[in-house]
């Protein structure tokens, strides 16, 4: 069987994998982020004999994912020191010379999402993380969704719950999504990890409030025909029938379907894939290089 | 030169009219929309014996867009009378045995904008209408978008304007983006049509908050190469210039990109095709069930 490589290119971390065509992963590598020079030579040692067919790249943005775009592969401007700039696609090349499949990270995991995980046999899905971040990418009509950029849907307008007085910690924002509603805003609100908070915290009539406000819209404006949420905030499991609830409350009926009216449990839920979202997402765009 | 049938569906009138490959309208005729026997009927009426090659039909929703279901082609739950489940598809085939394109109306216009309009030889672009009623359709990676069912962008929720204590208009969300931002909306809140509002009027920054946040949403989200706002709202031209400037407020250079950074007036703008989007789009819809 082929082996293909996938690299999930994180903020704290960069995953590197080796997998098949079915999506199972044989092997991963942990490696620290830190300067591009030393995490992807690193990264490129891991690969090195190890015959790959193409590679995958699902990374942290911003990027640039236009393929006719000059600085095609690179990251674009981002306040995390070093990165802005570094030419992930081009240096991969040079050293690996195969095919290489590159996107944002939620965009890859959508994909595998979509090849092997909760979106199995659907033309469109929708993947969230919530976690330090939120984000968000999306198949619709069986192809990964850009356009000017790449969507950043984690920083989103969101009406405040009433009762919520915080200010939000979005460096751009302030009381965006993720303002509101990633991990260190709930650290911050709270004074403890989200993880400490009890299941009958108000944390999480606020948190599900702010995530079903985004679903809602993710609805209304991409029509998934699943919705996906994974990351660390999302480990809380108790989160999901809040969200559901939400939703339908959010939605009053307007949108007509039987996945929102009969079948939310199975269309709004927990990655197929696990906490394997992300490699397998970048294993999967290594398969699509391959086939173009 | 081949010529093509177009229909635009609306709550009040159905527009028919003949055009060709090129975008060309050669002609039109509006027929009130009252039972969909009557106006069908006369619909078919315009088109017999003028020897199209197809039809396309963009119309008000919600409508089932799903080629693969039984109800394909159909108006599904309306609070219209006699619209519901009525197959506009199946009796415009029966009746004038050629293929037959089908889209909501705003898909049809942002499918007609990327042809012949303000998006061409883009990929992507948002065409939005703010009039009785606010909707929007959009084009990703070259297809129209569609997904569990379709879009219905005129419904997201909004940050209220701290100033603004209308309660909203929409029959299901009360106070949604169409419930503060629509025609109705504006004329039940100021007591005068939008038309009859002064440029100074407050009515104007309320309507540019409130447009502005659903495009920051839009792009965040779907990323478009180009927003195109149409619709009777919209002829007050001066709501350009506030719209633009409102976005740049709300993204606060998160998304870089030249179009937001330096051309926005490029970027945000009136339909190529003017008041004809929603029929050419139509049009568009005949031309590619054709080439189907």
């Amino acid at each position: 069987m082929k082996r293909y490589g996938a690299i999930e290119g994180g903020g704290t971390k960069f995953v590197c994998g080796i997998g098949a065509e079915d999506g199972t992963i044989q092997d991963t590598v942990s490696i620290p982020t830190t300067t591009p020079e030393e995490t992807m030579s690193k990264a490129m040692a891991y690969f090195a004999g190890k015959e790959i067919e193409a590679i995958g790249i699902g990374t942290f943005g911003p990027v640039d994912v236009h393929a006719d775009s000059p600085t095609y592969g690179s990251v674009t401007k981002t306040p995390k020191p070093h990165w802005s700039g570094y030419d992930l696609v081009g240096y991969v090349k040079r050293e690996l010379k195969v095919p290489v499949g590159f996107d944002t990270d939620v965009n890859a995991a959508a994909l595998g999402e979509l090849l092997w995980g909760a979106a199995q046999g659907l033309q469109s899905c929708l993947y969230m993380t919530v976690g330090t971040g939120i984000g968000a990418g999306a198949v619709a009509e069986g192809r990964l969704v850009h356009g000017l950029t790449h969507p950043e849907m984690g920083h989103i307008i969101v009406r405040r719950h009433p009762e919520d007085h915080y200010g939000g910690k979005c460096p751009f924002h302030g009381d965006c999504l993720e303002g509101l509603a990633a991990g260190p805003a709930l650290e911050a609100r709270w004074g403890v990890n989200a993880s400490e908070l009890g299941e009958d915290h108000a944390a999480w009539r606020f948190q599900s409030y702010y995530i079903a406000q985004a679903l809602m819209n993710y609805i209304l404006i991409l029509s998934p025909e699943r919705l996906i949420l994974g990351g660390g905030v999302m480990h809380q499991a108790h989160l999901f029938p809040l969200i559901r609830e939400q939703v339908k409350e959010l939605l009053k009926g307007y949108v007509h379907h039987p996945a929102l009216d009969r079948d939310i449990d199975r269309y709004i839920v927990s990655p197929g894939l696990g906490d394997k979202a992300g490699i397998s997402g970048a294993l999967a765009l290594a398969v699509k290089a391959a086939e173009a």
